[in-house]
């Protein structure tokens, strides 16, 4: 009973890490029952103990992962249009992306060609620390965009995102950045399904003066007008489709 | 009847102004009954119509006037200490002051000898935001604060809090600055009764490099090691009390 609970388990977890969340969750839920049985006829309590602690693992895994598919698929079917008004406020990246990242979310792929100067460097930056406090649990960023022109401005965005890349590090989240001259679409992809179109990238926040509220307050600063497109991959269909 | 039931409803936002909530809160109560009796008898239904939007202003102002009473009677009796770790994370400034900015708060004063470089001030504004957005109707900020001592720093310090009172101002928000050469103790005094003692006043998060993810995001931006302890004025005594 004991060894089938655990390969039952193991299969569970390397079914999660495929992002299989519906067979993972099955088997979550029978390898757990299989190892509640085989507990109760241990005397060994160390060990009935330790099992305990990763049933308890096991279910909070389960009970999440549950949780996030019943939301996904209610959700994935709509496809959400945002419209900003020019000068309107309250657009903060947490505001527009917050509900996209579930406990499912590893990995997000950003097209984006101007993230380059300083302005814009500092809008990813802080997309990205969204995605490091939310729920997902990201493990790699990867961005697609454009190298600045200038010899000494091109140097200055490199040793930025070579900065940006060691703290992403510390922080357990790989970035990868490639450089196109041909990349013109903002779009980013999240590999729980999510696909998010805006017209002008993350870029949509107006400049505004030093020692305003809305500097260092996005949820303050004012926009300029711009869609925002939200559909699930699950819904497109290519060409060939 | 509709004369008595506009005189009780005007006294009522005389109470209200005057922070005697309590009373206000019978007297909204009150008129909105008188006023409902009133309007059953009207024919002209644009008159009509006009009254039941005002009785739906009254009737939303008193439910939330009631509940934040509810809330405060509940927590007023609560000293609350938050400890912060040395290099611990996630002490943004709406996770301290968030559950003190109630509805029926409009002017807060802080006390904080040390606003005066550039990571205080901007400190400063972000506070500000966080007081503006909330749900709280703030119309005045006192800071008491001392002067930089070199002549220049000192102009700098004077035209940055000339810049954020006009930001302030656009936003219906009276900032008023004192300087002292006294001034020690950090306190920040809420006009709906808390009071908030700092060790290091607002200035207690650490300095990180520039391209890192607490940076911009205060959530995520390691902290100096403080105590914070949250009170209200009914439960403090003077020397004389």
């Amino acid at each position: 009973m004991e060894e089938s609970a655990i390969n039952v388990l193991k299969r569970a977890v390397v079914l999660d890490q495929e992002r299989r969340f519906d067979q993972a969750i099955v088997c979550y839920e029978q390898g757990i029952g299989l190892l509640l049985k085989a507990i109760k006829g241990f005397t060994d309590n160390v060990k009935k103990e330790r099992y305990r602690t990763k049933i308890n693992e096991y279910m909070g895994r389960a009970e999440k992962l549950k949780q996030a598919m019943i939301k996904l698929k209610n959700a994935e079917k709509f496809n959400k249009v945002i419209q900003i008004e020019e000068d309107s406020i309250g657009h903060n990246y947490s505001t527009i992306f917050g509900d996209l990242l579930d406990i499912t979310l590893t990995e997000v792929e950003i097209d984006d060609p101007y993230i380059r100067s300083n302005h814009q460097i500092i809008n990813f930056i802080r997309f990205c620390a969204l995605l490091h406090k939310s729920d997902a649990n990201v493990r790699k960023i990867i961005l697609n965009t454009s190298c600045e022109n200038d010899e000494n401005k091109q140097s200055q965005q490199k040793q930025a995102f070579s900065a940006i890349s060691n703290n992403l590090l510390q922080n357990n989240i790989e970035l990868v950045v490639s450089y196109s001259k041909t990349l013109h679409d903002r779009e980013i992809r999240f590999n729980n399904g999510w696909i998010v179109k805006i017209g002008r990238g993350l870029d949509y926040f107006k400049n505004v003066p030093k020692f305003s509220l809305g500097f260092y307050d996005y949820d303050l600063r004012p926009c300029h007008e711009t869609t925002i497109n939200i559909f699930h991959a699950k819904h497109v269909k290519g060409a060939d489709g």
